[in-house]
């Protein structure tokens, strides 16, 4: 039996989250020994954490901290932990890769061996339940509702010396950023770093994009927020044109469709991340379309096909470079993307839920090029 | 001289933006060593890391990896750090408390000797800039103008059935949290945990509030957005009650502001925030109220009165139980708090800039319990 030993924040540690059902701002102690789990809360957090979390049991630091100091002076944080273990008889942990090192030696340091456990750390967490599911298409309609506005306004826009006016106002990145997120927080949705980015600014794919958008080049939207009731993320990548688009960028989003669709088609349980991305990079080459760095920039496809989404924006398992068989239940965003500088960028991405037989597609947003 | 390492993603490590200036999702590589910085960065970031970050150098970790590969068939992600460690000729490293243990562990069997420095990793990041405490207080005028409109609200806002009603709507903790983190949006700041916690919610300090507000009863604002430009956070506490308070509540109420105007007074550089967090506990103690577990609840002032504030919400120094010399530049507030399921909940909180003598105070919205 695992003894699983966790010491984060879990605002920034969805495992954290995942495993207590508990937010909190600053590092505490997850302990799940024999299918029982606890946490040990300071007396800030104490009390809330009885009523919020949805572990087995949660003991007072302080308590814990006095039975500490009958063996020492001065215990410091990680002989606090240990009362802890030696009460449950523990002298074996697994922690996860990004566990502290300066906790990892002191527990070291205490006699605890430790044994390191990659993502993914639960292996349940990329497994997810109908009601998992739910909550990320519940903000991948948020995303779908907001960026269709979005898409709306750019439609009703008007152009002007290779700009985009809207009542009167030039459009930025910055511009339709803010509007996004705000209709995005209506939604119950928080979005931080959202891509609208257009032009040369595309072509650096986790380029924000910055100033005034232009016509007739490709804008890539990359959205991303999280619900803020369920903390599940939802994940939607389009590229579109505000006029009509160059033959060389139509042949480049028809690629990037074409790939889109062949990951797509390849994704089911037990199927090989690594196959569907090699797949994905050969045939942009059989189209011309190679990968590498052309006068020292990086151009072609040269990010990963897709990720998990869940609590974590990116999180197991993973359609890239590295070998990874997909599991039923998982969520996946297939995402190719083709960027060089002289023809624009297109990124096209959608999430989809892996089945026994294929995948179902979460994304119903369509897909255009141009809006007129 | 020491060798900074740091493995992290900046989005969620603020040492790691600090240093780099360069913000992404996913973990990437930082090195300082004799006054050079560099980073080594993945395919998909180092053209954008080229031209958003401040670094000295931005190294791909591609060619690492070939030269890695050299020397070995599948180099791990430690062995093709360890290529460009030994161009550096280091061999030993400064690494924080936060350190991934198994990069830790990888580094060690490779021969590095790691020394762990625990916080202020580094010190100079305590010591804010003219500029960056511009940022701060240019985050903290959108809190205040924002809990000022809040607080007009609750003015214009009449009392029914001790419900808040505005515009024939009974007020809650999630309708004006909504309203708030629209508000601070649209000033340019992103806020997610707001705390707007009402009676028996507020006796819990960082439970954010939920359902119908009470009037006569007192409610914590707690408000610490960062600024989606700059990063830089603010934080700022206030307790009202819409109605009238109790008398008891009054009582607490001026102990609280008592309290924090001693704390405010004890702020200059060479202070020790252990003893200023000790003087208030003792008044607080003097005037009866006192702080422990009363029927297995906590009760009383059983927080830290105050932490740094910066590119994180909670940095160092603390004033708190812990030894922590204050210096001249630090950010820190001073936010007091006693709870009482009883009596209520009440925490003022200022932000105030260390100064030689004394400090100075960045929070400049008025204190009063009473919205009538």
């Amino acid at each position: 039996m695992d003894n699983f030993l966790l010491i984060a924040a879990s605002e920034t540690n969805a495992n954290l989250y995942y495993a207590s059902g508990f937010l909190a701002p600053d590092s505490f102690i997850y302990l799940k020994t024999g299918g029982e789990s606890m946490l040990l809360m300071s007396d800030l957090e104490v009390d809330r954490a009885r009523l919020q979390s949805k572990v087995d049991h949660v003991l007072s630091y302080s308590d814990y901290e006095e039975k500490a100091k009958q063996q020492q002076q001065k215990p410091t944080a990680m002989n606090v932990v240990s009362v802890l273990l030696k009460e449950k008889g523990i002298s074996e942990l697994t922690v996860p890769s990004s566990f502290p090192l300066e906790c990892g030696d002191a527990l070291r340091a205490l006699g605890y061996k430790l044994t390191i456990k990659r993502e993914p750390f639960f292996e349940e967490r990329g497994i997810k339940t109908a009601e998992e599911v739910s909550a990320i298409r519940i903000t991948q309609i948020a995303v779908e509702e907001a960026v269709g506005d979005l898409f709306d306004l750019l439609r009703d826009a008007t152009i002007q010396d290779g700009h985009i006016m809207s009542n009167g106002t030039a459009l930025s990145s910055e511009l339709l950023r803010q509007k996004l997120h705000l209709m995005l927080m209506e939604k119950g949705c928080l979005a931080e770093h959202s891509i609208i980015a257009c032009g040369i600014d595309a072509c650096d794919p986790h380029q924000i994009g910055h100033g005034l958008l232009r016509a007739n080049e490709p804008i890539v939207f990359d959205i991303f927020p999280r619900s803020i009731e369920t903390r599940y993320f939802s994940d939607m990548s389009r590229t579109v044109v505000k006029g009509m688009a160059s033959d060389g960028l139509k042949k480049l989003y028809d690629t990037v469709l074409e790939g889109q669709a062949l990951g797509i088609s390849r994704v089911r349980a037990g199927a090989n991340g690594k196959a569907i991305h090699e797949e994905i990079v050969a045939r942009f080459e059989r189209y011309g379309y190679k990968t590498g760095r052309v006068n020292g920039r990086m151009q072609g496809f040269f990010h990963g096909t897709g990720h998990g989404v869940g609590l974590d924006i990116h999180e197991s398992p993973s359609i890239s470079g590295r070998d990874c068989l997909l599991q039923k239940g998982e969520v996946v965003t297939v995402e190719p993307g083709l960027y060089y500088p002289d023809i624009g960028a297109v990124r096209i991405e959608d999430m989809v839920l892996v089945l026994e037989e294929g995948c179902k597609n979460l994304t119903t947003f369509p897909k255009f090029l141009e809006i007129p």
